[in-house]
């Protein structure tokens, strides 16, 4: 591919496309995190909630791809030596969300690892600016997995009024194609940050009915939700849920949640119990983009029809002015 | 003002520009329909429940303006007659919104009247094209006042797949400048419906205290709830929440709905109480954009710095290109 989109964050971040891997927890491994790094993006592991083992497997399976690392703030900030040996690596980013990471950037700094910080609101925005993170993910409540209730469209351009012009932005969140790298250019974004269109990818880890799944569901059956964490026993705060397909598990509890915690340990018992492809029971988390995802092609496939579709608008935006 | 966007919408609704106001319920009288008219934007008046009263003096107080009128789908089939006194005027467009609105798209096109019909998701958005909607307007969760949950950035292109691409699209929920015009066209859109922005303008009815709240309030503070149509007894469809500004009443309340329902006519007595500029009781309905606002001009400013600056971005979008 020739086409390239050159910005604030190719640019610091010595990339060739503007384009970052969500560090999906379990589904963005070494083989997902690697591809993106070799087709020019920027990989990062899903470290999660901060599981050593699983983490040293993924550094290993990215090779010699120079790839980055994702972390849940509040799990990370329990386990600082699972951070202090990821940062050991020498990543090429370190990725929080979810929690005042303020700890964590002043670590990785020392380290001399420049840090994405991922907000959901404009109030964490102030806290991401004030610590000085080298970029700010912006992250609509469309997304797949954790999140808050603000969306992309809005709360985008109100962090780049708040950060000033020189800050890096990256846009997440519904984001699945060159239409949504286009539009985030336009909202103040210097790229996006995409999750569900590379867990609909080649080397994601998952299963093959997983993946087959996020290609016949759409985005209104997708539910921001607490159901699952209290189902799994996940120790999150209570103000950030999680954005999953609905399921006959989900529908029984969404709405009725503090009978569920009534009963969790039960419940807790019949969803682990449950096979890992029995999605009736077991979460599928994926994003309202699962309406512009039909394929599951390998990540740098992704990444060049994205940014040759983003070109194409960008070339031709033109075309709607008179003057 | 002579730079222009040439769009399908532009020129399908003979516009000068591809701004539309949104039909906000007594927001959107005769006085904001006309100024957005008169400055070469699409006018929807609010005709909201279907307030005949009301509705007459919104026509006369915009004079020689050609305006639309916008309804409330699921109140206007309660009342016909007041839809037809409406297409008896021939707008120049009706907005629809909320509901199966086939009848009034029938009777509308029975008058030589086209249609906007406003979507929350993408099930909605296959009705509209089955009733042959001259434009769809997609809304997302980021809107002021009644709304659904799907984010703008990722429904907007879904229903730009599913529709083909000669329909006319419309973007609504969280735009308030040119960056979401802009946006909004590279996600597929032919224009954009503002609302927030608008109800913060010179024209717009409502009370200097309320547009200072505007103001001074951010998107953080805005929330979906059903908390004020319980309190104001209004008959809504349980599926659709509205998007508020946070306030006493409405935290009392929100995350207690089912005790709100059980004592609803004292509160409703307690809510009526209120002087209307009490906004610690009284609800202000904004979106997501207010991190956006930070005047109120005249309606023809907000399209002109809209357009002005949607013009720049895309005049200037081959600048992140390399090829």
């Amino acid at each position: 591919m020739t086409r390239r989109l050159v910005t604030r964050f190719t640019e610091r971040f010595a990339l060739e496309h503007p384009v970052a891997l969500a560090p999906m927890d379990k589904v963005a491994g070494g083989a997902l995190a690697g591809a993106v790094a070799s087709a020019g993006g920027l990989g990062l592991i899903g470290g999660g909630y901060g599981d050593a083992g699983w983490l040293e497997q993924a550094f290993a399976a990215a090779g010699n791809a120079a790839v980055g690392v994702g972390f849940i703030t509040w799990s990370a900030l329990r386990k600082p030596a699972v951070v202090s040996a990821a940062l050991a690596r020498k990543p090429k980013a370190l990725m929080v969300s979810f929690g005042d990471a303020e700890p964590l950037v002043a670590e990785a700094h020392a380290a001399g690892v420049p840090v994405l910080w991922q907000v959901q609101t404009l109030a964490q925005a102030r806290q991401a600016l004030a610590a000085k993170a080298e970029a700010i993910v912006v992250q609509g409540q469309e997304a797949g997995g954790h999140g808050m209730d603000r969306g992309l469209v809005a709360l985008l351009p109100a962090v780049r009024d708040l950060a000033g012009p020189a800050q890096v932005l990256l846009a997440a969140g519904g984001l699945a194609d060159g239409r949504g790298l286009a539009a985030a250019l336009m909202l103040g974004a210097d790229g996006i940050l995409m999750g569900t269109r590379f867990w609909a990818s080649r080397e994601a880890s998952g299963s093959d009915v997983a993946k087959a799944a996020l290609l016949a569901r759409e985005g209104d059956q997708t539910v921001r939700s607490k159901v699952f964490d209290v189902a799994r026993g996940a120790d999150w705060p209570w103000h950030y849920t999680g954005r999953v397909v609905r399921n006959a598990f989900l529908d029984r509890w969404h709405d009725d949640i503090e009978a569920l915690k009534a009963d969790a340990a039960a419940q807790r018992a019949r969803y682990d119990a449950a096979p890992p492809d029995d999605l009736d029971t077991r979460v599928l988390i994926a994003g309202e983009a699962l309406d512009l995802i039909h394929d599951l092609p390998p990540a740098a496939t992704i990444i060049e029809r994205t940014v040759e579709q983003a070109h194409a608008l960008l070339s031709g935006a033109p075309r709607w002015t008179r003057s």
